[in-house]
């Protein structure tokens, strides 16, 4: 399949990788590929600049985020933060419009007064907007009515989303949500394809809130095993 | 123990049994103990009136939330709902000053409007407050600064955090999180006699935030699972 991934980041990376080993066409999009190719520092959270990245996976394509979307044959993975989702989404809205978007971002706040943007042991936790009577799946679906959005992937690392053998041998739990089910089918079965044997349905994309503000469990989970900036565990539904 | 249950709901009821059951003195508060054993009726949850669970379990003894309060030696469980948890507590400050508080209530809003005041398939979602930046079980340790509370159990029905092996023979997580070390090892040690065997320490009382906000993850779990109104399934931290 030719699948598109927009965004160029650490989550984003572990779509793209893996959907190249699984032989899909993988084309990304990001805002000025020429801005992308010129770096050659890291990023503020360590990412090695994408030109090599590319270097160590030949065939990916890089284009504007409208004509990765266009160049999809069907699904798209959201990996813009969730900060500037929405704007740069609706900006390509018509590229969008009849394919299903995976989305799995975060709508955290940094708040550049503190020195880690992070949860930390101390307290300090970024804030969720929207939170609790909306979510950001939602307001993406409102954003691309003529685009089916998933939410997904949401509750766990980009690194173990695509390679959940990695945790307890892959023994525990993905989630999908949203309004259109052939779309949470094809979610589904590239969850499969990464690896996923337990992959659970909530419902509509309203069931997004839950998934986002797990972030504040997925993080303390995350400190209270000791797994600072990267959680390596996975959340098991037991029934 | 002399152990006090502060409420009389399906929540607290579940653990006056069980504590009842280990061999603990089990006192219990009510806001008006004359009114609480006058009802004949179930209430809007459909739980019987508490004089008939007072029959089925003899030798529990009925207090004013002050005097329940008082009555513990060490341990107070708060099954106030969230909605009245500071104002009833705030009111007995003193009598539960230098006693550990474990606190597993979800501040819901409940929405006269809807019919179902519960996260449903079609999107009606109660509404948090506080959340995200603040916690209720933050609220309470700032109402009751003498008193060490501890967050737990609130991510599970009151009926399996009581009988963890009813799910999964027991294979799954309890979390607490509080800022005083002891009182959360006097939760633990409860929740050890519970029958729990993974017991995750998050950390601060911080992290109720993230516990109190799975609340909504729970309800789209418990629906995903065809499980409405009460869900029976364990959260298994795998790493």
């Amino acid at each position: 399949m030719k699948i598109t991934v927009l965004g160029t980041g650490g989550g984003a990376r572990a779509h793209i990788a893996k959907l190249a080993g699984l032989g899909h066409e993988v084309h990304v999009g990001t805002r000025d590929p020429r801005a992308t190719l010129a770096r050659t520092e890291p990023d503020m959270m360590g990412t090695p600049p994408f030109k090599e990245f590319l270097a160590e996976h030949p065939g990916i394509q890089l284009h504007t985020f409208g004509d990765a979307a266009a160049a999809s044959d069907g699904l798209v993975i959201n990996g813009i933060d969730g900060h500037n989702a929405v704007a740069a989404l609706s900006a390509i809205a018509d590229r969008l419009a009849g394919k299903t978007l995976i989305d799995y971002a975060v709508p955290f706040i940094y708040n550049p007064d503190v020195e880690h943007p992070w949860p930390t042991p101390w307290g300090i936790m970024p804030k969720l907007e929207p939170v609790d009577t909306d979510s950001l799946g939602e307001r993406i679906q409102r954003a691309l009515p003529d685009t089916k959005v998933v939410k997904s992937f949401v509750t766990q690392e980009q690194t173990t989303v695509v390679d959940p053998k990695a945790v307890g041998d892959g023994d525990h739990t993905m989630f999908v949500a949203g309004d259109d089910a052939d779309a949470k089918r094809q979610a589904t079965e590239l969850l499969k394809a990464y690896g996923w044997t337990d992959v659970l349905d909530l419902g509509p994309l309203v069931c997004a809130r839950g998934m986002e503000m797990y972030a504040h469990m997925h993080s303390a989970i995350a400190f209270g095993l000791g797994q600072q900036f990267g959680g390596h565990f996975g959340i098991k539904v037991v029934r």
